[in-house]
């Protein structure tokens, strides 16, 4: 997505600790204290501007959600919708996803989603790309045993590279569909880009993967 | 594809055993008798009308083929085919998918191609997908280790059902276009099938599956 300079950006962030944790490496391995109960925790790494993590956060309350984003100019559009929809279950990190072992441990987290990730198409940038092995091996180590990945994008590319990569790896394919919207899936919800982009009448691709051990 | 009864089918197979194998049984371990040389084997299952086995033994003389197709009234056109191109390095056989082991032991294939098979939709059918589990154990026990599938289909449902199996079975995903046609894949030949489908502007999957051991 365009990158607009948000200069205010910082400031708001560090003035709602509440919903944009601050020092979040002093909740690893104990995020319940965060949310002060035991409820499973679906992270989303690229969260964007957060409207996908907010409604799964509305539409499955016995399940806590953490939004991950780098890019301060955009958390603060995720920062907006939170603050509007106060969610218990719900907060947001602004923090980079190649760090993510500082911010939780093994067992920290049943499930990670990837939405519409940057394609970086480039052979040279594969090692970018959030379903790269070393990714994929980031997110072992902090999801629990049998945790999985639910991925979504529009990008056919990165698709493609992504079920390789998985399939490399280990992971068991467990869901797939080739043209989400055109399926009989239930209950997605669209990111802003995905609502966009399929509107255009472009496919959607969509799978779950779950690790071996 | 529709199937026309051809009386005289039959007995124009069994006219033709220099084409179509007559007790295929007797080449088990022993196929390089057949081709008289120890070339790589690929086999198709459910050859149709030929002409992808036929067009790539042409292009790749260095590979023996098998063509195997159950139907009479189906076979018969392939056997046109290879009549007419008489390939020293191309055979078919008359018999059914799922009896492979009869016919073929651990090693004595390479490489195993499934073109545009029936996708059996309803989920009661799903065991007589060649890509169902029990099948890709049958591959496994003619294959040679490391053996590989090409699998190539306009089906969405049967392409999403057999990577699922695929990953299931624990094959290593090595190749996948989800457009096979607008993308840079060189050295594809299509079936009769594929070449009425695609001209319709519909897409074809394709991927390469390899056996782990």
């Amino acid at each position: 997505m365009r990158l607009r300079n948000k200069p205010w950006a910082k400031e708001m962030i560090e003035n709602h600790p509440q919903y944009i944790v601050a020092n979040p490496e002093n909740y690893k391995g104990q995020w319940h204290e965060v949310f002060q109960n035991k409820q499973p925790l679906h992270i989303e790494v690229g969260t964007g501007k957060g409207r996908f993590v907010t409604e799964m956060a509305k539409a499955h309350p016995d399940i806590n959600y953490i939004g991950i984003e780098l890019y301060d100019s955009v958390i603060v559009a995720a920062l907006d919708r939170l603050i509007e929809a106060d969610l218990p279950n719900l907060r947001l990190l602004n923090v980079n996803a190649s760090e993510l072992n500082k911010y939780f441990e093994k067992n920290d987290v049943d499930r990670v989603y990837l939405n519409f990730s940057d394609p970086w198409p480039k052979t040279r940038h594969e090692k970018r790309r959030l379903t790269y092995k070393d990714f994929l091996k980031l997110y072992e180590n902090i999801l629990v045993d049998k945790g999985e990945i639910h991925f979504k994008t529009d990008n056919q590319g990165l698709f493609e590279y992504s079920l390789k990569s998985f399939s490399e790896y280990g992971l068991l394919l467990t869901f797939l569909s080739l043209d989400l919207h055109k399926s009989d899936y239930e209950g997605n919800i669209m990111t802003e880009y995905e609502q966009k982009f399929s509107e255009a009448g472009n496919r959607i691709y969509r799978c779950e993967v779950k690790y071996q051990n």
